[in-house]
């Protein structure tokens, strides 16, 4: 059966915390991330094996921010694949705490062959391997 | 003179990158942010003041990545205030090296009363001192 | 029964790697920080309540690093409170994977009455709850 | 002429602040290593040249901290080249605001030959080209 969705709960650590008392923005785009490879592993893939050639650069990501996250808060983190086609994936991504609505994200990576340092990355298609494994 | 808009230089360093041999994705948000707050300082401002019962969270931010960054790349920062309303700043950025886009993102900031932990921020007008200094 | 001990299981994450490959050496102050603050809540304590009037600054902290750790890598954090005196705790850390050592490393933090912004830290006893909780 | 010592200033931002007002600690880790990479690159050198088949892990790391350091503070780094043996670098690291003393680390790193993932790293005997341009 492939993998559309995953959820886990998580804890704000305090080095994730800024000056002003508040988990700084920039982690919600590192929670979202956690959340896309533990689906990988719940679909029996890595995102980057050690040996692969081919590679998922982020091409997009955006977050919309509702209420703080604080030192120690226990969270909600819920990603589902939200589109598939031939040679990117878009995720949608809910953080929440109590069922209150903490934040909402997407992010949109990019299939791509490996390439020699400095060369632009070129879109390919997602392997069949992975098209069983995950879907929308 | 108000402010509008603000260009830096950068280096990339060790701990921004990943194992993929870019710079994690995560850390253009705080390159943006780098650029807000010394976008401030031009302005002859700070945006968290020591004694300040203001704050100014970050209620929506968005990137699209064109080309990766490696270590000890050299690129460029330019941020500008897109607009502004009675309550939220909208900032545009663009990341650039030798002239070749790397990525665009936008960020909105909301002024808001800083309250007791765990109450929901609320959005309050952006203090006269401030419009005065920054500006679309 | 006071504490002295804590053990706990985690994964590297994505963004904890860099271009070497390998989780980038700063990390594993985290991890030892992580396994601090877990050590504290299994206390029944937290080492930053939302109003307590005194803090923790670390005031030395040391790694020897072993093995490199990477990506996906599952490992183990045991953190022991290796020695208490009035105002000070020294943990020790060390960070294994399949029973082999990753790393090992070491804490000392003060116990401190918050100052205003610029004024020198000042070194207090430490509180009775908290002595009856944490041992070495 | 080899390169033993490299001095800069740098402003804290934002993200490298915590909850409890001040940067945290695993950041002065990185504010050494931001010093040794710009001493190579004085010495004409980079620790991670693309297609380079040697590596330099760290071995060992500490810090004491003195004062704390806020959001905005503009500080100095001192790192210099304390020992080199044939096979590693020790450095010795002073951060200072204001010609008060901050804090001060040491890091030592190991010469290897890059392996298979998994494998343990093998130290070798610093190359010429490195040993002619950073001495101790």
């Amino acid at each position: 059966m492939a993998v559309s969705e995953y959820r886990f709960t998580r804890r704000v650590q305090f080095y994730e915390t800024d000056v002003a008392g508040i988990v700084h923005f920039s982690w919600f785009f590192r929670y979202m991330e956690e959340a896309e490879h533990a689906l990988w592993r719940e679909a029996g893939l890595s995102i980057h094996p050690p040996d692969s050639d081919i590679g998922w650069p982020r091409i997009a990501s955006s977050f919309e921010f509702y209420r703080p996250l604080r030192f120690e808060d226990v969270f909600d983190v819920h990603l589902r694949v939200a589109e598939m086609t031939k040679k990117t994936i878009r995720y949608e991504c809910t953080l929440s705490k109590n069922d209150e609505k903490i934040a909402s994200g997407s992010m949109t990576i990019a299939c791509v062959r490996k390439k020699p340092q400095g060369a632009k990355l070129q879109g390919i298609e997602i392997p069949r391997e992975i098209t069983d494994r995950i879907t929308a």
